[in-house]
């Protein structure tokens, strides 16, 4: 495993010279990781002149889901930091690797001033009056666009974990339990079924909820009749990925749910079959959203109908109509349209899918729970 | 309510004035929501020259616990921010705000350096480059550390949350059981006596990773003999409290477990009974500290014994060797010392308690579980 890391490491290093900067520092957690293997909270990497370090505030945890530092990175453990000491910077892990970054001659140093405070910035600066901060941007986050086979093997456990969870969930009475109940055994059932933790919060939205993107739960019950919409995800080896259903509760669904439903499920299958290599983003979202807006419902629609997923739950790209970029192979992302009628309800369908060539079948499905209308 | 957010935004705008600057920026959630009675996602408040605003992404959710805007304070959503966008500052509640502070004619704006990216300190510059930005520094968690009777009337009900989820797990077979699941259902608990959800990781170490703080649950099963540390939190309100037991697994403890327990229940007494207004944050932490470094454990303790409470879990003061800064009355902290032997495993005990003076009774201990050493 090391030499993934290290391919990775060297990759992004490229891209620094060319940059005109020799060293970096990365912070943001899910880049560390990416790059580092583990990232112990507060770890920061430094890509030196001379050498590579994980400069942590404490031993790496014995979790094996956190992952392991890359044994060919030196791992740097700051004493504890006396808390509340005159100086609110000592034992910032990135305010010494911004020191060892100077030990090792560097004249310019890329940090990610996205991720990085103002206030720590600062700080960088302070220790390091000569030396030059330059912006590192996404460039880790564009390495991570794009899964090796080991990556998409471990969304693909994910998926099926979370398809377990909500498989068993269907077999239950629902009627009458909250949404709040519903999503905690949810999350108790990835971690039964081997998950690391839930990817993000479980949405669970009924009746007049049912259809919101990223629905937090609420104490409303499960109704008779109610649109039930179901989001979820496992996390497996640190990798998220997600699946979104929606039921109805009872014996027969009303007619306007029906109709709404078969457009939903229309508009995600157009977004589904326009995954494929050399797609621009933004045509992959306006397959699915044509479907909703000619029916009439571009006021009900979301920003965006799908999104990458990886170390994180949302990263890019974005498939949006304003989004740049195509999709390469080995891109897994979410397709997830939805139209949600306010006091009424909607509709949601969440796929996570990797793109693929059509020589080796097309788009690949990873969560594979049934997008019939259940009723339950 | 309205009045008691007009009344701390009117005591921070009295602050922001002396500094030099008539308008602050705030986007730390828990400072918002402090300052405004609710923090939707993303959303940054405004505390302008001629009047405050909300400024948010979406609509306030409709969850209860996640409060509501007050009343007085006029609050501005923003459209849908198009995905990925040539401007990824469009859409900034904190890029609009500035904007805004403009209009109102400001000069100066304070903003959170310690929680604005570096990236988005860049974009306000860049959108106002007329306005000078200063730093608001820590002015809100400063008005955050005294609490008002309704705040402390939170915690005290979060407290009682806690309290009975974990003696409900108390009265269930636990061995045999992993740490994960035993957080897990604490959790689930939690929720069911009314929390609006964990006010942090909740914390199971069973044997060698007994009296770890803040270890987080791993597969390891519950076996006679062993320690079993647990540490959990419920939200209410929005309020933080937090409360730690060590317990012992089977009928006989050894002699090892009890003299420590017995050590750590002395060290987190002593740090209790020294919580008086006025008190040094160093003084209570050397009260529960010289406990166990007489006992020649000064090698196994942690940096802090104690921290305080509210919006945030772990929040100024701090109890430690190093803190400045004396106790109010009516500031709630923990206080939890603890021992941990490598390979061996500990004890901690933490509660979350009010300062108060004496002649109201003295401390008042929110977290009441006994602290007896059970065997369970």
């Amino acid at each position: 495993m090391s030499e993934v890391y290290a391919a990775r490491r060297t990759r992004l290093r490229e891209r620094c010279n060319a940059g005109g900067s020799a060293s970096a520092l990365v912070s943001r957690p899910a880049n560390v990781r990416y790059l580092a293997g583990a990232a112990p909270p507060g770890a920061v990497l430094l890509l030196g002149r001379t050498e590579d370090l994980l400069v942590c505030t404490g031993p790496p945890g014995d979790r094996p889901w956190d992952g392991r530092p890359d044994e060919s990175l030196r791992v740097r453990t700051l004493p504890d930091a006396p808390a509340a000491t005159a100086s609110a910077t000592a034992g910032d892990p990135a305010v010494a690797a911004t020191g060892l970054a100077v030990t090792q001659g560097a004249d310019s140093l890329a940090v990610e001033e996205h991720h990085l405070t103002a206030a720590r910035h600062r700080a960088l600066s302070s220790v390091a009056p000569h030396l030059r901060l330059a912006d590192l941007g996404c460039a880790v986050e564009q390495l991570r666009v794009v899964k090796d086979e080991e990556e998409i093997s471990w969304l693909r456990i994910g998926a099926e974990i979370a398809d377990q969870a909500l498989g068993e969930l269907l077999e239950s009475i629902l009627v009458g339990r909250t949404e709040r109940h519903l999503a905690l055994e949810l999350e108790r059932r990835l971690v039964d079924h081997g998950a690391d933790g839930p990817a993000f919060v479980t949405s669970v939205a009924t009746g007049p909820h049912s259809g919101r993107r990223g629905h937090r739960p609420t104490d409303r019950r499960v109704e008779e009749g109610d649109f039930l919409s179901v989001c979820l995800g496992a996390t497996y080896r640190g990798y998220r990925c997600e699946i979104g259903r929606t039921f109805v509760i009872g014996t027969s669904p009303a007619d306007w749910q029906i109709e709404l439903y078969d457009l939903v499920f229309a508009a995600q299958r157009a977004g589904r079959e326009a995954l494929v290599p050399g797609v621009a983003c933004r045509d992959v979202d306006r397959a699915a959203r044509q479907v909703l807006d000619s029916a009439g419902y571009e006021e009900a629609l979301p920003p965006l109908t799908g999104h990458g997923v990886g170390l994180e739950i949302d990263e890019d790209p974005q498939l949006a109509p304003a989004s740049m970029g195509k999709l390469d192979a080995c891109v897994p992302v979410t397709v997830e349209p939805g139209v949600h009628l306010p006091g009424r309800g909607g509709v949601r369908i969440d796929d996570t899918l990797v793109v693929r060539p059509e020589a080796d079948g097309g788009p690949e499905l990873l969560t594979i729970t049934t997008k019939e209308l259940l009723a339950l």
